[in-house]
């Protein structure tokens, strides 16, 4: 972990390898990826996310794809709404309206790579379409959890997972 | 415009009043309103904003209602697109995102009162739907020119114009 740690802030997430890292480590490759699985995975271990890209896509490809919008926007207030769970994502969208620095640019790569592309490859729809998806999710829970702009700030999670599910759907399933 | 300034910074944006405003400058409250507009107006030239809220409310609702999604997407893009004008909103971004002050909640109370109720009262849908819509031209707008996120960073402003308009219509218009 320490080795993992190291390696993604000197290199970003696409400049990190687990060849490396087990290198560093003075272990197999294997033993890296039997404990930790992917690369994304290490990655969201290191930085101590609350959900692994595993899990995401699992849950996200798992069900009906009709039904992907709502699966979506649910795993996302899940997370959103504890707020431990919240911490590490607050401190990312600081980290990233503050300035570029390299943990900005390792998340973006990492977000970008580990969770979106995969998502627009599975659902065959262009990535900056998964993106924007996404970004109404992450508009949201600016206002919602970092700003606290009424009424959005107080609204019933439920009611806005109804708003949200259609047209994160339609981005994902056009 | 020095009164409004330490109106706005010492009461927020609902605190503060266009009588207190004009008295603290020693002219008649009608002369403010002359040369300023309305509050929302005034509070927007104190902060710079490269739009006044009456320009805003005069676009969206001068056209086709069915075209509301496209013009507003259109508006956002056009201001974000120019490094000068995106400014104050990234500064207003940075500031929301590292902690609460009163200068962000001033502006998130301007946002709310000035541009968010007045259109949802216009189109008859509820405040945190009008926040949805626009959440997610502030989601694309940090993913694009504030963490620089690919390939959204690089896409045309009209395909993404092309996107955002026909959910952001759903919103506004469902």
């Amino acid at each position: 972990m320490a080795a993992a740690k190291t390696s993604f802030s000197s290199h970003g997430f696409r400049g990190a390898t687990i060849r490396a890292i087990a290198a560093d480590a003075g272990v197999d490759p294997a033993l890296v990826m039997h404990y930790f699985g992917t690369k994304a995975d290490l990655y969201a271990a290191a930085i101590e996310l609350p959900i692994s890209p595993s899990m995401v896509e699992s849950l996200l490809l798992a069900g009906p794809r009709m039904e992907i919008g709502e699966r979506l926007a649910r795993l996302f207030f899940s997370v959103w709404e504890q707020p431990a769970a919240r911490e590490p994502f607050v401190a990312m969208l600081r980290g990233a309206v503050s300035g570029h620095d390299i943990a900005t640019s390792a998340f973006a790569d990492f977000i970008t790579s580990a969770l979106m592309e995969t998502m627009a490859a599975h659902l065959e729809v262009p990535t900056a379409q998964v993106q924007a998806g996404v970004a109404n999710m992450v508009g949201v829970a600016l206002m919602r959890y970092v700003v606290g702009i009424e009424p959005i700030a107080s609204a019933d999670t439920e009611e806005l997972i109804a708003m949200l599910a259609p047209r994160i759907q339609s981005y994902l399933v056009p």
